[in-house]
């Protein structure tokens, strides 16, 4: 069995964005030179979530509005933000979302439908974070 | 280190179904010959889910209502209906169910507890939708 | 490639508790003496998850309540409990939180960032569950 490690930073300009990361999760997988196995991408941060789903800019405005109405920002509702911090919504809205994705890898690619794509979910940006991307097999 | 990738086809009735994908997934574990690893299930689709949950109709009635009220279909509500879909509400039912599910094999089976099943669920149906299921270990 | 798995037994004194199993995963990564892996955590039951967030006991006080407020135990609400159960709210509880999670194993580690933590949360406790820990790599 082989393995690949490599971790990348994401710095958004926006405190809530979402990114399409795939390109990079690509790159990993083809320099690890695995044909066969399963390719974990996870946040290294708890306010993240890397997700796979559909480029369209709509969807990505739909996304925000909708984890807003069911994790709302409001600082005061939150027992979590008595420490000092206002982002318990952003726990929130990653629970929602989900923290990590595992994706086949086939003839030394990511085994995906024709739409999937790989996104960095941001809740809490601004500052530099870490993803991790872990590629293992033959 | 031995895998084994397959892919099963799942054309639903209705719109919005759960189907039982249990027996498919053990066919294939027990096709791989593998007997310790980890078994991939996903859909290669962004409107569906695969997940792991207890075989019941009653339970299944319920998830389909409790998610009408979180993410509602209703078309106008949503950005990405602009672009002429109307299946905004399917890419944010998916969100909310996941994608994927990985399972443990452990002595040439899935390691499941005694009620857990694994379920397709579809949200856009009503055409063929492709699932992968991908095992990998000794 | 070599595996472990592992069992743990949880039996929570409330209802709704949410466990940091952080130093149980450790303990398995350890003795399996994998240096390259993956790990997948996950319940052998369906009212419950394993998920990664922050130690933080303001954080755990919000995320009971707003499931409450997301899928509320209400026990005449939902067809799964016509079945004589009650706890229909813990199946939509534990879908929000999601099933499982994979870790990946780095130089014999839990490749975690700084607040990253492993949680159990139980939705419907008080008799004892067993949660799966299996680790794959070499």
């Amino acid at each position: 069995m082989k393995s690949k490690t490599e971790y990348i930073t994401i710095n958004t300009k926006e405190p809530i964005e979402i990114v399409n990361i795939t390109r990079d999760v690509e790159e990993v997988v083809k320099k690890s030179g695995i044909k066969e196995g399963l390719c974990l991408v996870n946040p290294m941060h708890i306010t993240a979530s890397v997700f796979i789903n559909d480029e369209e800019s709509g969807l990505k405005e739909d996304w925000k509005k909708w984890l807003e109405g069911l994790a709302p920002k409001d600082v005061k509702k939150y027992k979590h933000n008595l420490t000092g911090e206002d982002n318990a919504h952003s726990h929130l809205k990653r629970t929602i979302m989900g923290r990590e994705v595992v994706v086949a890898i086939t003839n030394g690619k990511l085994d995906f439908g024709t739409w999937e794509e790989i996104f960095y979910g941001e809740f809490d940006g601004q500052r530099p974070k870490r993803i991790l991307i872990k590629v293992i097999g033959n």
